[in-house]
């Protein structure tokens, strides 16, 4: 494609460079940036530099943080007995929105995939397992992707803590709610079968 | 949505001012963003502060441009007696594409819209004019868009230059290349067969 000046193609570029958007949206978005007042490309700007320079990770949990230790691990309101094992930054933010979890997180950084070439040393395993056994840690939950990594890297997890007086939990696997059975694969269909509760009426 | 710094949130919030760019997906490229080298960032945010700062406008054309005159006004090969009318910059790439133009441009930067309180003031109805009598065009090809306000545009200038000798050209509407007689729509469909033309074995 041609573009009609070189500010223009360097933009494009840089921006197809993010992940999911081609070059037409790129062109879309610079057009649209060019449209808009100074101030929006200066906003934008700054916020990428920030972006970058100003986040750090939670010396504790390694999610990202404005500070040395993130806002979960500093509260006093969360349970430091309780942490729950996630791949990345973004599976903190989908739990903490469902406000159903009060204790505090380790971000392991990814899950251990041999076809990757992710062992367990690119993840944050060694300051995972350091936490044990002087901690007042009581229950570890494993929230990790229902995959086949996800699956090894939790098994991974338990074998090196089988060790310690530590309750491993990992979060409920089975039929999502709204969804029909109909349209349910087999194998969770299976599962949810053989790893059947109690009923509650709550 | 709870993010987990201020700098992430700050981003995301900038990011997602962009046209089709929602909260999720402004979060997903700033952890992008996030794992890449710190030359990334710099280097997107230094093109978007250069898109605006060093883009000008063609004082002929008013395409965008590098300089003071664009690229194809400037070009000892484009054909000055013929302007093709179009909406925005978007237009003159795609048209550029084809390679079966040989003219030089106008851009408009919009069309008539009443709806959208567009009126002929709000473009650069006044510089096309100005172009006329005192000038060696010849002709004159609007490639506007085929909706209402397109049409209702490219009567304006044909009235507005009906005093002139001037060839006034529209590109052809009809049945596109590849598509099906079956599924196109009555009006395209009855509008072909009512314009229809010699055939042309070339």
């Amino acid at each position: 494609m041609q573009y009609p000046s070189k500010s223009i193609e360097e933009a494009v570029t840089e921006i197809a460079h993010l992940p999911g958007i081609g070059k037409k949206t790129a062109l879309r978005l610079a057009l649209h940036l060019l449209k808009q007042d100074q101030q929006v490309s200066l906003n934008l700007a700054e916020a990428i530099l920030n972006l970058k320079q100003k986040t750090q990770y939670c010396s504790n949990c390694f999610n990202i943080s404005d500070d040395l230790f993130c806002n979960i691990c500093t509260s006093a309101r969360r349970d430091k007995s309780i942490i729950c094992v996630v791949e990345d930054t973004r599976d903190v933010i989908a739990i903490e929105n469902t406000a159903q979890y009060q204790g505090i997180y380790f971000v392991l950084g990814g899950v251990i995939s041999p076809i990757n070439g992710i062992g367990p040393s690119d993840l944050k395993m060694e300051q995972l397992f350091g936490k044990f056994p002087n901690s007042d840690v009581k229950e570890l939950v494993l929230a990790l992707s229902p995959t086949i990594d996800g699956d090894t890297t939790a098994f991974y997890i338990s074998k090196k803590l089988k060790e310690y007086q530590l309750k491993i939990t990992t979060i409920a696997r089975g039929i999502a709610v709204g969804s029909e059975l109909e349209y349910t694969d087999e194998i969770t269909l299976g599962r949810s079968l053989n790893k059947r509760v109690n009923y509650d009426a709550e």
